[in-house]
């Protein structure tokens, strides 16, 4: 597979794109990336994704793959080595469940309780809260949420391990509670210490100034 | 596979429902209903989704599986007679993307017009119409979305060519566009007179009394 036949449209501090490269380097696929400024979309961006204009776009020879979650899939099932999909259909359907409740109930709500003070900012943290306590439900009992390995909802849920702190710190908030989310907290370090994953990381200093300036920006903007 | 393997907690008059039910009976797959009152919701429901607490639920065995496209993923991969989903992976990642869009772009947007009056029903018709308009693209130059045969997509859009203009009788309000949604509007009949659609359908006149009802009801509470 030569690296010209797949490119990736992300945008460096973006969870979504992350989860794509992951599941690329996992899978030992060679691509290329094309760095999108998400604040001046490029022609590239909307002629790929004119439906939600979002990144990360997969482009895989002539055809282009939008939504991360969907991606992902494509991905595990172009590509055969390193599954990522747990085989049977009770757990696939698990998987794609908690995957798109992560994105739902926790991705969005961390985000507006770090946008957001006052009254709004508790309801958001409370929500939150409650969200991941419920995912820890789901790995309570396993290493990774794939089981021995990290697998597609690793890889979906993988955000809590390195984006959530940051915007815990950026927002002065506790949404993790290691007492609660004993099987969650023991994770993080397992996840992030997997090779392809630690390699993969976009520095927190960088992503610390930049969830700080988002905060300043969109404080009050949204609501959960 | 006797009918005590298999059943469904639904509510009769949701879409959601009804896709699970259309995509059951395609493939010939017995199974028992169980009828759910979502405004006194029972402790089966509470019980078997307890994160979304949410119709419908999909019983095989000792299983559970909520969130109505999962469950159809779940089973078009558990019984393989009458495939829904495509078999290439990029046409798969299509279906998924359009299933999802309809979801997040127009059954939502749709309802909320049907429940809004003023400046906030004009937003959401405006919006419920563009949406439309890029699933049309989607469909043009077949006569399903599945292509020569309903599929998973047509299942997750099937809502459209049957509650749609429910909801837009009910709201006094036009979002299909004939001239524009050319294709789907050729689409709606086809869909509509499969033998396993046709036959399992709820009465219009029902449909109308609960909507016009739910109107009443939540006028003014939502918006887009």
């Amino acid at each position: 597979m030569g690296s010209q036949d797949v490119k990736l449209v992300r945008f460096w501090v973006s969870p979504y794109s992350k989860r794509v490269e992951w599941a690329l380097k996992l899978k030992g696929v060679d691509y290329e990336y094309i760095e999108e400024d998400i604040f001046n979309k490029s022609n590239l961006l909307l002629e790929l994704n004119p439906v939600h204009k979002k990144v990360p776009v997969l482009i895989h020879g002539k055809k282009s793959i939008a939504e991360s979650l969907i991606i992902l899939e494509y991905i595990d099932e172009t590509w055969k080595q390193y599954p990522l999909m747990p085989l049977h259909p009770y757990e696939r359907s698990r998987a794609r469940f908690w995957a798109d409740f992560g994105e739902q109930k926790l991705l969005h709500t961390a985000f507006v309780a770090m946008c957001s003070s006052g009254e709004g900012k508790d309801k958001a943290v409370k929500l939150a809260r409650e969200a991941i306590e419920k995912i820890e439900e789901e790995i309570k009992g396993k290493k990774f949420f794939g089981g021995d390995n990290i697998g597609y909802l690793d890889l979906a849920l993988g955000w809590i391990s390195y984006w959530l702190p940051v915007f815990e710190e950026v927002g002065s908030m506790k949404i993790i509670d290691p007492l609660i989310c004993s099987t969650i907290t023991a994770w993080m370090p397992n996840f992030l210490s997997h090779p392809v994953i630690k390699e993969n990381l976009t520095p927190r200093d960088n992503m610390l100034v930049y969830f700080h300036s988002r905060r300043k920006t969109l404080l009050g903007a949204f609501h959960v």
